[in-house]
């Protein structure tokens, strides 16, 4: 068996909306997909059982973090970091492109590679094609990263096709230095900005490199939604049919259901978990902010929709208290039922594009949560 | 059926340890036992179902806190503590006393009760024997403690006999404004500070209150271990052998054993949790500080001895990797280990009072984990 297979199992009539199955070494996973975000090796306060009881198969975790702490010589030596977290489940890396871009401070690129300072430890580290896979090997995710370059928003249209043919290239060095195709794949990255006809040429240069799939990267990085959108149905159609394309950090419920919409199999964000940190939860009526006085004494769930183990057990009220006291478990409980409205959306997606109702999900949706309500992933 | 029963199942030959069974509406407790502390309706990072996991059948939460926020109205309107928090087994409120000396400032002790500010919000609040029961009858825990007055340590002689007899009316008080009795046993709680001749006397007043159970509390405040060992067993003799003993804010593993050895029932500490947070575990020889850089490739669990949950599924260099990031799950994982151990100690001590081996199960964990190591809970 290869490191990854990918079955389209139905396409939609009126959109781009997809139903498809990736199948890897760990697991079997239904798409599309939203992957819970565990970026040092923990998806932010919740147990791998949890996530498998919310139904989750896949989860992301980031390359630049965990090379920096605790270092992929760590991780290796428990077997790889589905081992060392203890999660039997697919992974999915980064390259660490982003994080250097975003994170780290007095980057020098070149045509080699990136040296930056880690923003723990101030010191100075180097990160290459080469690099990036070779750590990515060590960890041993099932879907990993070539090393790109991300452009800032906004960003001149030369300086983005520089970045372009600059992350062609090191699409074809992370081939080459990819030693492990058999258990892991690797996917490419379609870079290019906000320059449509520039995305396209990305897509068709990557896809020369037959990856067995896509990632849609620099997408999410401040631009307005709307030309987020423009921009990804001028990339999605220029990708094969028969492989997976990831839209890297995208993940708002209303971007998920763009996305679908515009033909993306894949998404992570950890918008569910950080707006949980503050106290915030999705509900299919909108967001609900549980720390307010109105909520002291509302013994009602969350969300009156959701059959979530904490919907099912705990009031506003209690889950109140125990954010106002600081409490570790209020932000276990809001970062459950957040990951798991994500991971049941992108279920109903799912049913919805079996049956050929996809847009009326979206319309019903919009109707009750509100359209365009979140910020950026 | 009362509030609660208490059956002594096996006293010992050679000590003052007793095997015995507390049955409340919510729960059968083998004693001895060690009760898990939740202050603010959760205790710290764990679920209720970790702590079914774990073997506990009774955990204390406090009265003050509670009190203070989110306030037991609240907790009332929620149809009490246990559906509040979802714990369906048994919970034992302290009073409060404790934590308005202890916390609060600006305190005014008079016959009536305490006036304190609150350490929260800085308002001013009132605690009397009347309002204290008031307010654990409505959280409805199944053990309720009489309001006391706790003396620091040290204090004068004359204080601390002053103090006694205030507690010993707030006692005969507290038993008068208990309006749930038929679902709450009332426990009354033995002061007397390191007077010796002064715990007799206030052991015996108490005991002839006919409380359902008698709480020893004032030790484990800065005194010496020695000195609260040798108050403690100039106290249990004169307490009834049909009733449980508990010790209030007690339980690091060798006050657990020389408590037992006094013939204490039940024990309550913040330390297992208080440690995970600072990333220390027990393990059967001895403490161990996961935080350490010894630990970074360390893929040993944390007690090789333990069955715990962590231990079966995750190591030191995971656990080390988690706190120095500031990872929630760490602290997760290190409290559960932490709990399990005290609460399966108590298991192998009850096994052990049953076979007559106690003394010899104490020297052995002593052998192995130290005597006298651990802080004053
Ligand atoms: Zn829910
Ligand atoms: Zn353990």
């Amino acid at each position: 068996m290869s490191a990854l297979s990918f079955e389209l199992l139905k396409t939609s009539s009126d959109s781009l909306a997809r139903r498809g199955r990736i199948r890897t070494l760990h697991a079997t996973i239904e798409t599309p997909v939203f992957m819970p975000v565990g970026t040092q090796a923990t998806v932010k306060t919740l147990s791998p059982e949890e996530l498998m009881d919310i139904g989750a198969h896949i989860i992301l975790s980031n390359t630049y973090h965990l090379h920096l702490r605790p270092g992929e010589d760590v991780i290796q030596g428990a077997g790889g970091l589905h081992k060392f977290m203890n999660w039997p489940r697919a992974i999915l890396t980064d390259s660490g492109g982003f994080q250097v871009f975003s994170l780290s401070t007095l980057r020098k690129i070149s045509e080699e590679g990136v040296e930056f300072r880690s923003h723990i430890s101030g010191e100075k580290r180097f990160l290459s094609p080469e690099r990036s896979i070779q750590v990515q090997n060590a960890l041993g995710a099932d879907i990993i990263m070539a090393f790109d370059e991300c452009p800032p928003y906004p960003a001149d249209r030369e300086y983005v096709l520089a970045s372009l043919l600059r992350t062609t290239r090191w699409a074809k060095r992370s081939l080459v230095a990819h030693e492990r195709s058999e258990e892991q794949a690797l996917f490419g990255i379609v870079q290019g900005g906000m320059e449509i006809d520039l995305r396209r040429q990305a897509a068709e240069e990557l896809v020369e490199l037959d990856f067995p799939g896509y990632a849609i990267g620099g997408l999410s990085v401040g631009e307005p939604k709307p030309l987020m959108n423009e921009v990804l149905e001028h990339t999605t159609p220029f990708l094969p049919q028969n492989k997976p394309r990831y839209l890297m950090g995208v993940g708002a419920p209303d971007d998920l259901f763009e996305g679908v919409m515009r033909g993306v199999d894949m998404f992570d964000c950890v918008l569910p978990t950080r707006i949980a940190r503050n106290g915030t939860v999705f509900t299919a009526s909108g967001k609900l902010v549980v720390r307010n006085a109105a909520n002291a004494k509302d013994y009602a769930p969350l969300d009156e929709k959701c059959d979530c183990y904490v919907c099912k057990n705990y009031s506003r009220a209690y889950i109140r208290h125990l954010l106002k006291a600081e409490e570790t478990f209020g932000i276990r409980l809001t970062s459950y039922h957040n990951v798991y409205f994500l991971v049941k959306l992108m279920e109903k997606i799912r049913a919805s594009i079996e049956n050929g109702t996809f847009l009326a999900l979206r319309k019903q949706f919009y109707d009750a949560y509100g359209y365009n309500r979140d910020a950026m992933c």
